[in-house]
């Protein structure tokens, strides 16, 4: 962990609510850390729905497979989560290392392995001993309570400098139904659920596959379209459990994603994902400058969105920003090297709302005193408009500080 | 520029032989920089061929689309290179300045406009003045002498810390033929000729077409196979110069690139190439390690490009690098972000020759405190073994230091 707080931290956190059918717990197990909580245990009611996306990573961690495989069920009893080692590319001893967790928590939970639910993050390549858990758990299970989510946020955390939760409150039919979500993940953190873990819970009764679909298409803009670093984990996780307690004081059963009466409820939880995701671009390491990039006119979507992918991965607009330097010129080469149909006369480029570019060439009108000014913000906003159709896409990134370096060339020694 | 040479600078300097056919000169034009010189004029005799290959951005900079177009022509009488300004991205003002610039080099050697060959480097959106061409192109063309190929490389050196030349003599035939080449870049670099120039001289009586051909295969396994940061220049160009020369003395005139006859010249000209780029890597922005990536056991070759490319393009590889880290578990993760066929439980790693990885998992004999030593040389080889077929391929880059940030953090202010 960092000493200290990122600058582009939330001001306030909210008061998170307990939601009907989840319990929550976190102990010191000492998998790496000291003096710190490093492991969550969340139990669940019987008929909890669950959903989940992963990393698409060609080389998973042992927990995220173990997941996938569990989907199937489409029920959960209890999620473990431990920091400090991802339990990735482990082999053999990685897969018995997840399947000994979950005995050890079903045990302490008293369902089937099945409904066992794992995230591991942390160092990657290392064994983890999944003894330590044992004994953990099951005092785990006995202490959790309706809720402490801030606490829970806290135990998942890595190289993270805050906690990172979010959550909204909306009807479904005429029944009040609760959001939570927390998440975790500071660096590796990349298109296709990077290096990231995130947990929702709600009491909605929605069956898990209308809540698959919703998980889906609610990633789409929010946690797949941050990067911090452009590298992507082996371990990304995002799972959402469903209690269903809302049901009993009149929410209605969803079964599926499309159901008009979802249309508040869909809302709200992407508006908990875009939070979550966007704390997470906040807590970028070494970050100082959180980065809106827009971009317009493209020919498609997936056009604007390859394009402002380029160029929020690019370190040079990236290091750009850290030295609060309106680099156009970059921007420029990061739509080029894109690949994507662009025609370099149409350009226009605004930074924080001054058009520093227009029709391919310096903006006429051009401050550099203005533009200057505008860099010392926290947040800058870059705007491309490419001219060429009607494709719009928007994607959250940081800048490339001295500081990421120093967290990441000493983070394993 | 930087003030320290790179700790990776060749040890020594060859010396460079003249090439008939070719003499070179420099001025200060004071484009951007003060007291260095910033234009180089290389004149070329009659008949000189020329080919060359550019960068792939979709926003390529004007000398660029100046030269491919002039390409057509297959012959050149002049080539001139500006540092400090790489005219692009300046609109229409781009292109006049270019066009303005080949007028004044055609009046000061004497040919048409479609024989001069232009390149400029530097920052990129703002206007180069080419008024400032004016006269010093004059005294250049009289001042041309068979030269000094070390004057001329420093003369295009941007955030460059060292000058690069090499130099290679083979027969052709019965006759010796003599290579020359030099290189720029620093940042910016990656595949598809990444904000690099690159020139290449030699006397051997090429055509157009067969010269173009050898360049394109050149280029492959040397410029194309390194990388710095992954960002693609808009200004990418490296061109070859053939004056034919030595036909004088004997050297077979060749048409075709596959002519036997062509053999020791195809061997000598990628062995200038690959120490040209090799030379691009060790001066990486910032960089404190040169980094060997060789992916072999993969289906094709071009998966195992794509895989090597993915790992040395990943900021986590490199400041782990940086840090003297063996942290094979973001190799690891490198591998599986690239999206090409790869099986975690049959990777194994090694850092110099130390393997770290087998079959998935940390190996037995893994010595952390070998490992450790071994990070600490300046050459870094990483070799991944994926175990899946007979694809081989090898790129090279550099380390992410911080150095590297505080460079492009304020290049350009």
């Amino acid at each position: 962990m960092s000493s200290s707080v990122s600058p582009l931290a939330p001001k306030t956190v909210p008061d998170m609510p307990t939601i009907a059918g989840i319990r929550l717990a976190t102990a010191e197990a000492g998998i790496r850390y000291k003096n710190r909580t490093d492991v969550l245990l969340a139990v669940m009611d019987k008929g909890t729905a669950v959903a989940g996306v992963f990393t698409k990573s060609k080389c998973p961690s042992a927990p995220v497979e173990w997941c996938r495989a569990k989907l199937k069920g489409g029920k959960a009893r209890a999620l473990v989560v431990n920091s400090g080692n991802a339990n990735a590319f482990t082999g053999k001893t990685g897969r018995a290392s997840t399947a000994l967790t979950a005995k050890i928590a079903a045990k302490a939970v008293g369902c089937s392995e099945g409904e066992i639910f794992l995230a591991s993050t942390g160092v990657i390549g290392e064994p983890l001993d999944a003894t330590k858990f044992d004994g953990v758990l099951g005092r785990l299970a006995e202490a959790a309570e309706p809720g402490d989510y801030l606490a829970a946020a806290k135990a998942i955390m890595t190289t993270d400098t805050f906690p990172k939760v979010a959550t909204a409150t909306v009807k479904l039919g005429k029944a009040k139904v609760t959001i939570n979500g927390m998440a975790k993940g500071a660096g590796m953190i990349a298109p296709d659920m990077a290096t990231m873990l995130s947990f929702i819970f709600t009491d909605a009764p929605i069956a898990p596959a209308a809540l698959q679909a919703l998980l889906k298409n609610g990633v789409e803009d929010t946690f797949n379209a941050v990067t911090i670093d452009g590298d992507t984990s082996t371990s990304d996780t995002l799972l959402a459990f469903a209690t269903g307690a809302a049901a009993e004081h009149g929410a209605p059963k969803i079964s599926r994603a499309s159901d008009p009466r979802l249309k508040a409820f869909v809302k709200a939880f992407n508006q908990v994902l875009a939070n979550l995701s966007e704390q997470v671009a906040r807590d970028g390491e070494g970050a100082r400058k959180l980065v809106e990039i827009t971009v317009e006119g493209a020919k498609t979507k997936t056009s604007a969105r390859k394009i402002a992918m380029s160029i929020a991965n690019s370190p040079l607009v990236k290091t750009a920003i850290a030295g609060e330097d309106a680099n156009w010129g970059r921007v420029v080469m990061a739509v080029g090297k894109a690949g994507e149909p662009a025609d370099r006369d149409k350009l226009s480029i605004s930074f924080n709302g001054i058009r520093v570019a227009k029709s391919g060439a310096r903006d006429p009108d051009y401050d550099e005193a203005q533009v200057s000014e505008a860099m010392k913000a926290p947040e800058i906003a870059i705007k491309v408009s490419l001219g060429l159709g009607k494709g719009r896409d928007r994607v959250l990134t940081c800048d490339l500080t001295k500081e990421y370096v120093a967290i990441n060339g000493d983070y394993r020694s």
